[in-house]
């Protein structure tokens, strides 16, 4: 059974994984849904109430039944490359490649589903409080005297983007800012704002899920640093990141978040104040992790091979002979 | 308890659901997405380990947590028609709104992960087959050769689109046409072709499922008809769509495909053949209903309006704190 990685070509982190799946002697199939329908074809037929379906990469042939599961790691825009690309082309591709792979009941990191709802930030931020994780107070919203309230009552702001990155092209991390007393928020009337009680950090947390296993790091803030640096991407430092344990009241609130979310892949960024509380700030369920295995020497990228390389599960039987699978 | 409709304002199946709504005296509340952050607002807070979050649209606020259903029935793009639009705003728009509202515990006509992985025609037929529905052979490949060995096997066939419809501005739909003798597939190669066993069918059958309730219609073919019209929707045909009952087996396997696919609603298409077996051509988890209800008098609107309007469910308590409402 063959482990599938769908990602683009440059990918240094896929590439830390596979010399471990290379190690371990499962067979893996590195592919590009942009190379539809250049290196990569695809074909399914179903026949006398049966699924016989392939995949093609590189001259590779592949049985889509015969995976035992799936990473989604930086996948590229189906047909995107192909010879003659459109949006046609593309929704044509996308449904055809996604809609084989989601009948066949390999075991997903993430789920396209799964992955997709759990980029949702005001969903995280009510997951995170249901699983019991502390939530710094936090308001979305297009109402500017709602801001203005909230400014009232928690002067220490922060400012950050609803959704993710900027979807210009390469898209473009927005760093989370502090926002200025006195701010105007008139301008919140034209599009939701983020914003959050700053906390006081003396360390940012990263928190890393593979499947069961967690890995925590953590970078200690400088005495001196600026108060105004709150992004921790952004902010000079020279601290490295260093192992750290998981407070068992977090592992468990963690446990039932990746749980209730259906992740079996998850970075989550927390901010450590000067009681030693971890701050929940988000869960990104495409983190990367090389930057962290580098300085902490923890084994993300192993972790991550184990968990592909495991069997699949059996389908369970199903009384309409549906399989548990399906999804 | 609110009813919330996400639509756009010309759209008269929606009106027919409003109608029986108001008559039972279900407070309503119809937005357009597209009308964030004009129209339309919003604002939620999480402060304590609580949320608290609004809508307003045309001067009227509803709670988030007092919404009991929400039907997705033609939700415009987040925030096209705001004073700006970019594709940045639609991003923060969309993810706010879909955000909050997907932690909310209302019911959902569809979910809308279940309306996006509902759409995958490869999924469909796989769980068509699964749950013991009739599929007519089918070959979805970018192979040639595949295509030629699939024709020789079934030489009467018909192409149709992997995806749904083509995205140009409206969208277009692209009918499903026959494969003439002697095709030649090289073309193939270039994009995913569906290839599908034409059903020489006496009618087509349209089964609307809402909830637990299914509604079925048939449509006869004349005798004389064109064998090469085999799109009902663009066939041109006097006969009307007529209520008809759903056989037993088809209805315990539709029953089993709803309930996998999550599906609270659904229109489901099938061929008729001369044997009166229903072969599943496609279930449209968006699928107009109103051309079936002006034809046969069926209540479809009706029952639509009284899924909406039932209590939501109560949330199971959770070891962790999270509840069974978290989707």
């Amino acid at each position: 059974m063959t482990v599938l990685i769908l990602t683009c070509e440059e990918d240094v982190t896929a590439d830390m994984v596979v010399v471990h799946l290379n190690a371990t002697g499962v067979p893996v199939v590195r592919l590009d849904p942009a190379d539809l329908t250049g290196g990569v074809a695809l074909s399914g037929e179903f026949v006398h109430g049966a699924f016989r379906g392939h995949l093609s990469s590189g001259g590779r042939l592949v049985s889509i039944d015969g995976l035992r599961s799936i990473w989604v790691r930086r996948p590229g825009v189906p047909a995107a490359r192909a010879a003659a690309p459109s949006a046609w082309l593309t929704e044509e591709a996308s449904q055809a490649l996604y809609g084989m792979l989601r009948g066949c009941g390999a075991r997903w990191m993430n789920h396209p589903d799964a992955a997709r709802r759990a980029r949702h930030k005001p969903w995280q931020l009510r997951l995170a409080q249901r699983c019991g994780l502390p939530v710094p107070a936090t308001l979305i919203t297009t109402f500017p005297q709602a801001a203005r309230e909230f400014a009232d009552r928690y002067p220490d702001l922060v400012v950050k983007p609803v959704s993710g990155a900027h979807p210009q092209d390469p898209p473009r991390a927005v760093p989370t800012s502090r926002v200025a007393p006195d701010t105007d928020f008139s301008a919140v009337a034209f599009g939701p704002t983020l914003l959050q009680r700053r906390v006081a950090k003396r360390a940012d947390i990263r928190l890393t899920v593979v499947g069961e296993r967690m890995l925590a790091a953590r970078k200690a803030v400088a005495e001196d640093a600026d108060p105004d640096a709150v992004d921790v991407r952004f902010a000079p430092s020279t601290a490295p990141w260093c192992p750290v344990e998981v407070p068992p009241r977090v592992a468990a609130a963690v446990r039932a978040y990746v749980s209730d979310a259906e992740l079996a892949y998850g970075a989550f960024d927390f901010a450590e104040d000067a009681d030693g509380m971890w701050w929940f700030l988000e869960c990104n369920q495409s983190g990367q992790f090389g930057f962290v295995e580098v300085d902490t020497g923890q084994p993300i990228a192993l972790s991550v091979a184990e968990w592909l390389a495991r069997p699949r599960p059996q389908p369970r039987a199903r009384v309409n002979g549906a399989d548990s699978a399906v999804r």
